[in-house]
């Protein structure tokens, strides 16, 4: 059994209204120390595979076929082996 | 400077149905190795302090007062010093 921990974030080019008005309502908290913020996706799945390198390839398939909107994001993952 | 990645996920007692709902997806795509997924917020933040410890403070205050919604959900961050 593997546990992945994948980050979907929007690619820095694309516009990100959400972190924007995170940015904004945090500023009007008088938190100006936070001078940039982005809000993304973070999931974290429990995958069955024989191996890591199978475990990668359902990650991947996942992300490509579902999880992350390839025109606006981007993501990154951890992977690890965990007992049954 | 200081960079902070904040994971914001539901408490594991509290209903999740976007999990649900995604996880339902995944196997309607034939994904049935995927045996749980669970989906959260993901932020990265720059944050101005003169200290470590002063950068914590504000990343744990910006969660209890905005990011972080107590009743359901809980939060880990890593926080690293980022030249300007």
């Amino acid at each position: 059994m593997f546990e992945v921990k994948i980050y979907v974030h929007h690619k820095a080019s694309i516009l990100d209204p959400q972190g924007e008005a995170v940015l904004n309502a945090l500023h009007r908290l008088s938190y100006s120390q936070v001078s940039s913020i982005t809000q993304g996706k973070y999931f974290e799945a429990n995958i069955e595979a024989d191996s890591k390198e199978a475990a990668k390839e359902v990650v991947e398939s996942i992300c490509k076929d579902l999880l992350v909107n390839h025109n606006m994001e981007s993501f990154e993952y951890e992977l690890k082996e965990v007992a049954k």
